[in-house]
């Protein structure tokens, strides 16, 4: 039988009760599909602060490095937040991004009927939604140099070159092959060089997918769309800070936000994980929502381990899930007949399955 | 009778028709409240480059800065998109932001219950919501160095100094202390060093304004939240690109881009003008909506020639002309009554007044 290894990182706050029902709902699908997963822990974030006094020990990297793919909980919180920058859990993240070579960030938005009134936009805007947002990860002004502040003067630098540029769009493209085959870059081109070359190197990896229409689109612009008429996107792929501000405008979209799974790929491993935070204000109390973790447990099965039938099984279980009217605490006034905790809700999905 | 002098870039697209009912509107508050304005017009954008081979002639930016307040319409259009760089409206519009040094944009969003419905969000998401967007105009990575492009590797810069922020972080809170006293500065600080720095002089100006709330959020929150809970927020500031992303979805709160205005200001002067573009495909059909415009003159009464008494004349007038259904063709969906077309919208305010 097939096995993989899977490096897990629970992290902080509630990212060990939510990876936890990942772990149980992957061994379920990996068990019905004939293949075996196995799992080594390593620590990152605040629990890494704590108990090796840096936030990304080496031993994280070679571990995970090592992997086939890692499945990530969540880090930080308020406890860590004085700390001086290099010590941050955010600064691990970033570091952890950059060492594995994450450049490409894929957050799907896609609204389920059975949470249409989940979103603050009204249903008729965003039912039938399916939207991949695809960030560039390691690169652009996150990572850009020089950056400094001396106290007066502070500045960073947004930079990229054509070969960042081109595997990112590669990806994009490709993934939209997969899909509805419209990408729509974007960018600030009327203002920025940097943005000029996007623009110019998006353009010149089109021409290798003639059957992808392209677009490109200002990020104001792309902001307000997103609000006004989601559905007019299938990939959109932008630039490391433009693609943090929209993929979380997409979320809105969705508006469940416990519901978002996300992977982060390149060429030597990948990391998926929830796209929602840590929160310690309801770490242990059992209530966190598991499902963007499981969601993104099934886009590791399809992306890394090319388990295409067990990611299905899992998406397809978990909307049979909710349409039996299975909610947790957060989208208990959607629609709800029983409201489960995070363990049972991992349950759930497994008795389903 | 005390006279003010205004300076009219009409520019492209429906530059000249929108500005020309804000002027009607002009003439009949000032006439009913007791002091004229006389009116002076300049070229910019488009047709300055057919006119005079540049999109900001020296003219206009003497023009300007001798009057006491410009009242601007809209620039650009797809003819001269394809010009070289230092040649298109949109150099010639930051340029002159530049020379006018009008660093603090307000872009108010405000939501009308007449026309609640206009936008994507649902009604009770947004009913009452009023948003002062203050953001940075003359700095950040928009006018930043070095920059450059070399068709292998590009970048610019995002800097600021400290009385850069200084100056925008009191207009910020001034507005504040006329409305609802809550500041809530967006940067990405947890990433950015000039984000820190940006961070640390907001709470070193906050200390002047006891009476003012001031709170910090990052900008990836900050465009979730206008989404998720606009209501939440009174005065918004930012920095220059962090600002064009946010007081755009901002707008999408409102739903009407067409009822959206602006003003720029600074020592020198100050330039209004709504938030919509030149829309050059409606130009010329009059069914354009002036609302946009004639409430940016009604800021320039307010803000710059403090003629509080007619800036309120206009704005309530405008109140009532939606409530009796009076609507132009882009909100004649939402309780239309009557539609109007651009030149009738103002004629109606005017008999209003
Ligand atoms: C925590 C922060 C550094 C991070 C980012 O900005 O990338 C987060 O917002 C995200 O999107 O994963
Ligand atoms: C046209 C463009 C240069 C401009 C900007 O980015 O400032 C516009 O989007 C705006 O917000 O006024």
């Amino acid at each position: 039988m097939k096995n993989y290894n899977i490096s897990i990182i629970k992290g902080d706050g509630i990212g060990p009760e939510i990876v936890d029902e990942a772990i149980k709902v992957l061994n379920s699908a990996s068990k019905k599909c004939g293949f075996t997963l196995s799992y080594k822990e390593y620590l990152m974030g605040g629990i890494a602060i704590d108990t090796t006094g840096v936030p990304l020990p080496q031993e994280t990297i070679d571990g995970v490095l090592a992997s086939d793919a890692c499945l990530f909980g969540a880090i930080g919180g308020e406890k860590w937040d004085t700390l001086p920058r290099e010590l941050r859990p955010e600064t691990g993240l970033l570091k952890f991004r950059e060492e594995m070579g994450v450049y490409a960030n894929l957050r799907p938005a896609i609204v389920y009927d059975e949470l249409v009134n989940a979103s603050t936009l009204k249903p008729e805007v965003i039912q039938g939604c399916d939207i991949m947002v695809v960030r560039e990860l390691i690169g652009g002004i996150y990572f850009g140099k020089p950056r400094e502040n001396d106290g007066f003067k502070a500045y960073n630098t947004m930079v990229y070159t054509k070969p960042e540029i081109e595997r990112i769009s590669k990806t994009a493209f490709e993934l939209a092959m997969k899909r509805d085959k419209r990408v729509c870059s974007v960018d600030k081109a009327n203002v920025l060089e940097v943005s000029q070359l996007w623009r110019d190197t998006v353009n010149e990896v089109a021409k290798n997918y003639p059957e992808v229409e392209v677009s490109h689109m200002y990020v104001d612009n792309a902001a307000m769309q997103l609000v006004r008429n989601p559905k007019q996107f299938d990939v959109i792929v932008t630039g490391n800070i433009f693609g943090d501000i929209l993929s979380d405008t997409a979320s809105m979209v969705v508006g469940s936000i416990g519901l978002l799974p996300s992977a982060s790929t390149g060429d030597k491993t990948a990391i998926y994980e929830p796209i929602h935070g840590s929160a310690p204000d309801i770490a242990g109390l059992g209530i966190a929502n598991p499902l963007a973790t499981i969601l993104s447990a099934s886009m590791m099965l399809r992306y890394s381990l090319n388990e295409e039938k067990a990611a299905n099984l899992i998406e397809d279980t978990i909307k049979i899930v909710l349409k039996d009217g299975y909610r947790t605490k957060d989208l208990a006034s959607y629609d709800a007949k029983e409201v489960l905790n995070c363990s049972a809700m991992g349950d759930k999905i497994v008795e389903y399955i």
